[in-house]
């Protein structure tokens, strides 16, 4: 197996009230960065930035990377509209990092970036893939699109609070600089994209439509951000099997919702459930909490772990946290003796 | 293990009579492109070219991708500098291609590349690496740091015969208009490389330089062409342990020269014999005969197969070859029945 992660930013995730981002904005444009290096090399190695919240939620990237570190799974990583250079090699589809929606046009290139990533996914001479996505703000784009597109999906959040009337807010706003109603991208995607996307989106639509055309399985590998690309690949007027596989931790907070999703746009859905709960470390319990939820791939490579070694995935997740500097009870409130 | 993979291009392979580059321009600049992709993928994805001699001869790409598929290893390509682009995801250092080394200046940023080379090399978290290459022309500019620090060396060729003359002619002109005498740069490794060098050279020395400082292991995976990058990293005053892990079959052809010369340099020095004569493919023929030799890290990965298992080698490499379609008796004079 193949994982592909588009790795990408988007001025969206600045606006204020949408994402932990918005008040770092270091994070937000290093973040990406950071993760491809966890995901590549085990830890940041030329990112000055290790994305872990304040109460020590890591990134799920390393989650991902704890995953490898078991299974192992052969990784290409794509520069979906980075900013900040990273030491993890990756391919360069020459994607432009995203506008705010609030601007006229989100992603000016996402037509060009569709097409290059649909030639990138078709020459890939794999069997199956899978296809993550880092890019902090993803989930207001992602609500962006599915509005544009008229699509009732809900989405998720990294924080356990969802902002998601911030959201909607930003959204409506985003389409009415757009000159655009809810449901007037119908049929159009890249135009949804363009208007109130980011550029991880038209990588990760195109790189899934040139895979499946070629005759490459495709699960796309995330939570409400991979509801979004099944959306705007049947939007596309695709109708190949499409499987999404995304953590208990979305599935959890979005309810029947998801599963209707899916069924909806005929994807199959694969939720993972890591078991967390039976670890006591601060990583885990912060992912129990509802913080991070999915991300970096987390989920489709959860579904790549064989019965009976979650538990393995675990204690090298212990591991890479040690790596990041999180301390086992790192968490505020958990100091006590 | 991981091993890395510097892959460059210089002006110099179009030289007339230097390499089997300078009679097909366009291979020159796709080969490396192409060779990234073979080791990642399994076959050329985006590349318009395969790299295969006339005779039958693939690239060591394909050996060493068959070696991967035995033994499994991590893998990071770093752009030193090509001219096309290629699908594989690749470490983006700044890195320029090399100008022809009978101009002024071969390598006009040698400093600046052995710098962002260095910097990556020391943030790599792993306990050892192999650092191979991919550079067509590379042994007339190993011939010509070598000539530039006053190292009596010699280089080998990809040619069965190798066009030895040819290519200290082109060093001296190289190095006359550098206004250099062999020997001046003794002690003074990023002049020779300016002056008379590849891209590839100061990327692959500059990671060796910044690992071995942060402890990790360097092994150099080539032949006269990490010689001479054994003789950079000595000039420059680093004197960690270093290791060279070539073929055979540039071992054959240089004799007791290789080892000499590694004594010198104080490396240590591993010869892998892949077992080619028990095979009767076209491609174990042809390398048999003397073509290809070594390149793209082809000797540090034979030197990681466990024992007993270059057979499986052997055969993956004819399941490489279909895929590059190579047939397997598809050398000149052998189409008799």
């Amino acid at each position: 197996m193949r994982v592909l992660l588009a790795a990408g930013t988007t001025e969206t995730a600045l606006i204020d009230g949408i994402s932990a981002a918005g008040a770092a904005p270091e994070l937000m444009a290093h973040t990406p960065s950071a993760d491809v290096e966890i995901l590549t090399y085990g830890e940041p190695t030329a990112s000055p930035v290790t994305p872990v919240s304040p109460t020590g939620c890591p990134t799920p990237a390393a989650v991902t990377r704890a995953v490898r570190e078991v299974v192992d799974f052969e990784l290409a990583v794509i520069d979906a509209g980075l900013t900040q250079s990273t030491a993890a090699p990756t391919v360069d589809l020459g994607v432009q990092p995203g506008v705010d929606v609030r601007e006229q046009a989100a992603v000016p290139d996402a037509s060009a970036a569709f097409d290059r990533a649909y030639d990138f996914g078709a020459s890939l001479p794999d069997d199956e893939v899978m296809i993550g996505e880092t890019v902090p703000g993803g989930t207001t784009t992602a609500l962006g699109v599915l509005t544009a597109l008229g699509e009732p999906a809900g989405v998720s959040s990294s924080l356990p609070e969802n902002p998601i009337e911030r959201k909607r807010q930003v959204v409506d706003e985003a389409l009415a600089e757009s000159n655009l109603e809810p449901g007037d991208c119908d049929g159009a995607p890249l135009e949804a994209i363009e208007a109130v996307g980011d550029p991880v989106q038209p990588t990760v639509t195109g790189i899934a439509a040139g895979a499946l055309e070629s005759g490459t399985d495709v699960t796309l590998a995330g939570g409400t951000q991979m509801v979004a690309v099944a959306a705007l690949l049947r939007h596309a007027g695709i109708d190949a099997d499409l499987s999404i596989a995304t953590t208990s931790f979305v599935a959890d907070e979005q309810g029947d919702r998801l599963a209707e999703t899916c069924d909806r746009l005929d994807c199959e859905l694969t939720v993972t459930d890591p078991g967390f709960d039976a670890g006591d470390h601060v990583a885990m319990e912060r992912y129990c909490a509802g913080e991070a939820k999915e991300g970096v791939g987390m989920g489709g490579a959860l579904s790549l772990v064989p019965d009976g070694r979650m538990g393995e995935v675990r204690e090298r997740l212990e591991t890479v946290c040690d790596r990041l500097g999180i301390e086992a009870d790192a968490a505020e409130g958990n100091s006590e003796p």
